[in-house]
């Protein structure tokens, strides 16, 4: 129930070929209408894959009818001859669904540098065509298509009086602030301009996606795109929007923390008493990112001085006699001193909450993120060989 | 060959019982003049260790006789006793040596969070001022007794004519910017004003301590100490003192790379033709830091989409259209676009470099990192249980 859950929505998934391993590889999701408004948020990398560059433009428009998405290849470091395969892929979508290529969005992922097949590629969005529907199969068919190394298909959805939005998404490691090699699909059927869609989209991306940091690596086709058809009728508030967005993309993040690569633990750093906001997002990010703490997470190690010693180096206020770090609920550092027995803080299960309280303001946040573990080496050592 | 080559220096390394293991843990190096000038560059980190207060305080006169150093804990996140318990260390080196207490800076390594044994320590200064000497084996013998995870002593030596700098360092993990978790001591029998050893060591650890990058954590207790004898009678200018201080450092910071927790592939990173110094500096950093890119040369994997991502999330300019990334002499990647066969790129010997060339203007630099390993995850999720 994701997707296709709002009216005015049809999806597919399919197997185009472009995986070695004939797993599906190639979704579609079409907005039927009556409205065809849609925004994006795009990767802030400087080096953009080439779906990226086209679905920049063509959303310049504030308008989409369709999105096509393939795994099996990033089309990313592919100079004009993968942006001509862009192209075309619009371009094939518009001729077999009878609308225009600028009515098009492109998402790619997989490894960066290679060309993707054109003719296969082609082939695949004139066969996920014929395929499309509007039944919860097909949106889980759809969130199927676009997984890399992602151990199971994720979608969300959040209902409201007359109005829903649903959500897929794909990402599994290099996921980071800017929601690296993440690809996202909301639909809704609420009406609404696309200025006040894109509003609604970045205030949900800033506090969901952006808010989830696996590795700190951010990616050249991150992707989040909002279709809405105004098949409900319903004309909900920006503020109502976003808190609908913010729902679905906060249960999207949260299924792609728990399937991030080689995560044996799910870690929430939380904290809170920081200058502003910023700043605790800022201390959140660096603890978070630290290989230190994420490795002794891994040994489940209540190391709270690597704890601390990152807090102290993050680019943010800070006074070291006030500092607290609390793991799994026991107080283990008081006014920057060991505080409680560390040998109480249990850190056995999958779940771990790391609380830094600095004791300044009233700047709170919550950053996700997984421990470093052997699983994540063995991984990411072998992705592309 | 280190500490005590040049002129006027006595070292010494013991065994204090600060360690579980009985190795040795406390170093202590004199100045035996005649003169005593000095100079030290701290961590940035906002948590400071107990000894890098007191050692910043007593700096500020330019001057010292002696540098205590111990691991076996980095009282650090300690509060007022453990402050104390630095005090008491300089007030004992200062009575048994015969001079002031501010006369003594301090360094300390290992766990943070726990009291040091003050009575083990104080002992320990008593015994090891009881053997000091300018022997080459009391400079190993310091070199050694600083060691943590480092499985070998790193000293270094650079000899002019007439005079020298003699150096040692320990450091092996939570290397990164600012020379976390760093200790180094360096002698010179040169003649120089503490303002002339200052900014002559400033510039020597720009360019070698902070560009070694190996898991971009920062420590509480990072410290490079210098101490001048004047013994030699010389007074170089203080580019001729920079150059032979970043020989040394230069040399140190090496075989720290290569000693780094759990490394298997000594890795440098050499950004050209950026738009600035700073811009290289940042560019190599983040290809250097980056989880990804180092997983994938722990797997003997030329993956130059992972460096031109990462290159292309760092913040300093960048045009992906004039990006070229070279691994191992094999151009993989020019003008943003895969180039060479990766197949012709062998990552299996134990040193690689990785060029990525901006083509934009004139800034270079290198960072030396290291790969991501299985053993970094063991040594790190496993270090203070």
């Amino acid at each position: 129930m994701s997707l296709t859950h709002p009216q005015g929505f049809r999806a597919t998934g399919i197997t185009a070929g472009l995986k070695v391993s004939g797993k599906p590889d190639l979704a579609l999701v079409v907005n039927d209408g009556p409205s065809d408004t849609a925004a994006a948020v795009f990767t802030r990398n400087k080096v953009k894959a080439a779906p990226v560059l086209w679905s920049q433009q063509v959303l310049a428009a504030g308008s989409l009818r369709a999105v096509v998405l393939n795994s099996g290849g990033a089309n990313a470091c592919t100079g004009p001859e993968g942006f001509q395969t862009a192209h075309a892929t619009a371009e094939k979508a518009a001729e077999v669904l009878g609308f225009g290529a600028i009515d098009v969005a492109l998402c790619s992922t997989g490894l960066i540098g290679a060309q993707l097949p054109r003719d296969v590629l082609l082939a695949g969005v004139e066969k996920a065509a014929g395929s499309l529907e509007s039944t919860p199969e097909a949106g889980l068919a759809a969130a199927t298509a676009i997984m890399t190394t992602d151990t199971v298909a994720k979608q969300a959805l959040a209902e409201r009086e007359g109005w829903s939005v649903g959500g897929i998404t794909k990402g599994a490691g290099m996921i980071a602030p800017s929601m690296a090699t993440m690809l996202s699909v909301l639909t809704t059927d609420a009406e609404a301009t696309s200025e006040t869609l894109e509003a609604a989209l970045r205030a949900a991306v800033r506090v969901s996606f952006d808010r989830l940091d696996v590795d700190g690596s951010m990616s050249t086709n991150d992707t989040v795109i909002v279709l809405a058809s105004g098949a409900s009728g319903i004309t909900p508030t920006e503020q109502e929007l976003a808190a609908a967005f913010t729902e679905v993309a906060k249960d999207l993040a949260k299924q792609m923390q728990a399937d991030a690569e080689g995560v044996t633990k799910r870690v929430t750093v939380r904290v809170t008493g920081a200058a502003s906001e910023e700043d605790a997002v800022t201390v959140a990010r660096t603890v978070a990112r630290d290989s230190l703490v994420k490795t002794a997470l891994f040994g489940s190690d209540p190391n709270w001085g690597r704890v601390a010693a990152a807090a102290g180096y993050a680019d943010a206020e800070l006074d070291p006699e006030k500092l607290d770090v609390t793991i799994n609920g026991v107080l283990l550092c008081s006014g920057g001193v060991a505080a409680g027995d560390r040998s109480l803080a249990d850190l056995s299960g999958e779940d771990i909450l790391v609380e830094v309280a600095l004791g300044l303001g009233g700047g709170e946040a919550e950053i996700l993120t997984t421990d470093l573990s052997h699983a994540y080496v063995e991984e990411n050592s072998a992705y592309s060989s």
